[in-house]
């Protein structure tokens, strides 16, 4: 018999749902109020299956929380200098709101030139250096949006990560840092781990929350999770398994994300929600 | 009788010589392939004693290694409005390689505006978003200079952070949240602790590497620090104290900066090494 109670779920599906609700309601008073919906700009480079899939589902739930979405491809072959050329006219026009470049671009590109071409009042996907440094600081703008839904979930269950020992495992740009940066800004004790880290099991097992962005299936096993810990899997592998063990992880955590339906529906709904704080901002309301 | 042998010293002094004599040399060809001297333009804002004497400092250090500076004195009544004029007016001044903006500058002013005002290939003091996000993501861009020469000290005492266990005390913007960035791009495993952190003494038992950057007295004590770890004292109090108990720290530490002579000289060499790395790119050289 486990002597903790099994994990409560983190269900980030019914959070995405409100989160977008809320949206869509914010979005028609912009409309109601101006007579133009909230516009993002999604811009995709070459043909890559799963990125035509990613877009295809964010301009779809644009479209359903009513915020216009314009969208733009590019060839594959597509420069650095003709992507950032695309970038820099989408900040300046002054009919879209929030910019979303979906990544990755292709070996070729170099990809925080195309990031940076983006101004970050729109950079409603928190990909740039000034987000970045926000979300560190504790600035106003935009969130990474896979992090920024991490934090909607925790604070929608109540985890307050003030003074709790926090892992992030993973340090990518858009996913494992800014996470580990927000979780500072709202004081966790912050630890970063990665690939080179040794002695991984035992700084897992001092998590009172775990955030997994490793990208590699079932790397975090239940036997290192600290009972009563909230684990986050911000992990999505093939065949839809995240980077948690999530059978043996559920005995122990006290709330857990699944996959899917955990981390990954808050991701689009952040997108939609920051587009349209994008949009307010920019109209003074 | 300890069990360990007692620390070396950290020698910044002695470091920092040789910094700046390689940079002054640097400074000479720059001179006399261009005619025209590196220059550093210092910004200081109201009479605060401590400051003042700072930028005299870090003047007189230019001067001897043949950078020159441009010195400009606000009154302390001076507007956030009128400081972020001046910053934008020395960043598009093509005579002036490199900015430093002595701070803090004081509540009335927006700080973070002032700083973001500093174009960032001349942010030789690594004070702007941009700088902070290069340093995070491992990208061309100055170092906050105490962190910087953090580093530069490990690398001259053949310290390789890479799997290590890094700890740093302190998440200020200039100090404790660079110095960790630049820890986790050289592959430690980072943990960022603060004034809201529980179990201090248990985590900075845990740290192979130890960054002290805290601002209270003699915080760290001898007795938490791992047998064998390197110690980097980033605090400066009065009485010319550091933030760990320096007597105890050096029975159980392998190397250990001193207060003052450790950490404290690297900060000017290596802003006075990044205006001439300034100078450098500007001039292509």
């Amino acid at each position: 018999m486990p002597t903790v109670p099994a994990a409560r779920l983190m269900d980030g599906t019914a959070l995405a749902r409100r989160t977008v609700e809320e949206t869509a309601a914010r979005a028609a008073e912009i409309t109601r109020r101006t007579g133009t919906a909230p516009c993002l700009a999604t811009v995709l480079v070459g043909e890559d299956p799963a990125s035509v899939t990613y877009v295809r589902m964010k301009r779809a739930r644009c479209e359903k929380a009513g915020i216009r979405s314009r969208h733009m491809e590019l060839p594959a072959a597509t420069s650095t200098e003709e992507l950032v050329a695309t970038l820099t006219g989408l900040s300046q026009d002054s009919e879209v709101n929030g910019i979303l470049l979906q990544h990755p671009v292709g070996p070729h590109i170099d990809e925080r030139a195309a990031f940076e071409a983006i101004a970050p009042e729109k950079d409603v996907d928190g990909v740039t250096m000034t987000s970045f440094a926000a979300m560190s600081f504790g600035l106003p703008g935009f969130e990474s949006c896979t992090p920024g839904g991490i934090m909607r979930l925790l604070d929608a269950y109540d985890v307050n990560p003030s003074g709790k020992r926090a892992v992030v495992v993973g340090r990518s740009a858009i996913l494992g840092k800014p996470a580990g940066m927000l979780l500072l800004a709202r004081d966790a004790t912050v630890t970063y781990c990665h690939s080179r880290t040794t002695g991984l099991s035992e700084i897992v097992a001092e998590a009172d929350i775990l955030v997994a962005a490793v990208g590699r299936p079932r790397f975090i096993r239940g036997e290192d999770i600290k009972p009563g810990a909230v684990v986050i899997d911000a992990g999505y592998n093939p065949g839809n398994v995240g980077d948690v063990d999530f059978d043996t992880a559920a005995e122990r955590a006290s709330l857990i994300t699944p996959v899917p339906g955990g981390v990954g529906p808050m991701t689009i709904a952040v997108l939609l929600a920051q587009t349209v704080d994008a949009a307010e901002r920019q109209l003074g309301l």
